[in-house]
């Protein structure tokens, strides 16, 4: 997420990309009724009439009960991720959009990217009881991506500038941060209220200078949304640490926690590292294409 | 200030408290037309006729100047300050209420508290081209002050909070650091309008705080206020340290800059101390009197 955490849930607008770290879904189809999840994570057989949503799949689940009424028969389903479910890089998100395009796929559905974000989003927020479905478009367009929730807005745009991606050491899950926040702020609405407002102005400032392709001006507002995320509470020592070491690096355009903070990762843009840190600098690229379905 | 900075430079409110540091301006009237200052910062003599606003006494003889038609005799005038005109203690908005003070005193004007703000206030513009007058109102009422400039509203609140007070070691003029914003947001006005809003909403809940004397709520506000402070660009590193030290501390209830920032004081609330850092902690007490006048 390069800008607008937080006011993305409450309909305003953000601006994410899509990293060249893939989740790669293989279906093949059986005769059987019998669904056969495989991962890394564990191993999971059951049937098309028994699919109940259960960890470690309850995304993969979700999406196939969604597309249920479609289904006629069985299918093994083969989840390998260039990253780990830890590192909070939408690896939901992307499961999701994986396996709902291979299921939609198989089933010769015709759809649209923006059916398959709603799509995805609805399986996503089913799951885990809220969503922006934010991360959900970027998986399904790929790029830098302009988003709103509702009326729904998804908008893959021009460009390609190098980042810098962070991963804190620990992650605290969205929903529990999201929770601490809204705890911190009950007593103070109107304020809650104007800080997703200014985070909302960081978004569409971030997008004009994405289409002007001015890449320090795209840094200056993440740098001034970082000032927003300390202001809702959801920065830590150690997160501090890298952004303030990234920001005085000469390559470093600007620095923010991407996501919803305590933990997780760190964004910049431009090329940085980070040294005497118990941290992983992961390296990322933004990644043009969004999803995509090989089929045989 | 605790509350409130950049905001109340375009009309919302500001939360602010005066402290136990005195500037005694002495009026000793003279049976001629000459005025003399003595300060620690040097010494002038003038005539009536021949008021100029020269440093370093731009604030009295402007104050001088604005009384000027009811001048008929000259007067000795010394200033002793309990602190140093670089700390961003308000020095320039005490000496101007005290000088005010003084000369409507000996010239037997009345004036009520509001009338004195706006006098000192237009003294204080006249001289350095901008000034909420937030500071103006702290020195001529005391205590806790909920302040906004236009329609003026000025008012002491009730309570008498521990604070604690550390200089950094340096200060950038408020019109300089109000300068460098304006510059920095010349290209997101709509960001910058909510970043205000925002700071003026922790003056509204800092205010409900004080009413409610619950002060772990107006520290928290002041926790806030420094995230939107980070986003305007006008943390340093040292204040960083300053505020995250104070912040660890059991007895700290929040911890901000105090003023426009780029160095000057952090204001924290409660008391706390820092060690290891090449800072001024100053010790100070919320003052529940403004100004005051004796006259022989």
């Amino acid at each position: 997420m390069l800008l607008g955490e937080y006011a993305v849930l409450h309909g305003k607008h953000a601006l994410l990309c899509a990293i060249d770290k893939r989740m790669v879904v293989t279906l093949t189809p059986r005769s059987d009724d019998q669904v056969i999840l495989e991962s890394a994570l564990g191993q999971l057989t059951t049937r098309l009439s028994k699919l109940n949503s259960v960890p470690p799949f309850q995304f993969v689940l979700t999406a196939l009960q969604t597309l249920k009424k479609y289904l006629t028969q069985g299918c093994t389903i083969k989840i390998e991720s260039e990253f780990s479910a830890t590192m909070g890089f939408a690896s939901s998100a992307a499961v999701t959009v994986a396996t709902l395009s291979a299921l939609l796929t198989w089933l010769n559905l015709p759809y649209s990217e923006l059916e398959l974000i709603r799509l995805a989003r609805k399986v996503v927020r089913q799951v885990q009881g809220l969503g922006s479905g934010a991360d959900v478009a970027a998986c399904v367009l790929g790029g830098i991506v302009f988003y709103r929730a509702h009326p729904l807005c998804a908008t893959q745009l021009p460009g390609s500038p190098l980042i810098t991606v962070i991963y804190s050491g620990h992650k605290t899950p969205t929903v529990n941060a999201v929770q601490q926040v809204t705890e911190k702020f009950a007593s103070h609405p109107k304020l809650f209220k104007q800080l997703c407002q200014a985070i909302h102005y960081c978004a569409l400032d971030g997008m004009q200078a994405v289409l002007q392709q001015n890449w320090q001006a795209l840094g200056d507002v993440m740098t001034i949304q970082q000032g927003l995320m300390d202001a809702l509470g959801v920065n830590t020592p150690i997160m501090r640490e890298i952004i303030y070491s990234l920001r005085q690096q000469p390559a470093i355009l600007g620095a923010k926690i991407s996501g919803s903070g305590l933990g997780d990762c760190v964004v910049a843009l431009g090329k940085g590292k980070i040294e005497n840190l118990a941290t992983s600098t992961i390296p990322v690229q933004i990644a043009q294409r969004g999803v995509y379905c090989e089929k045989n």
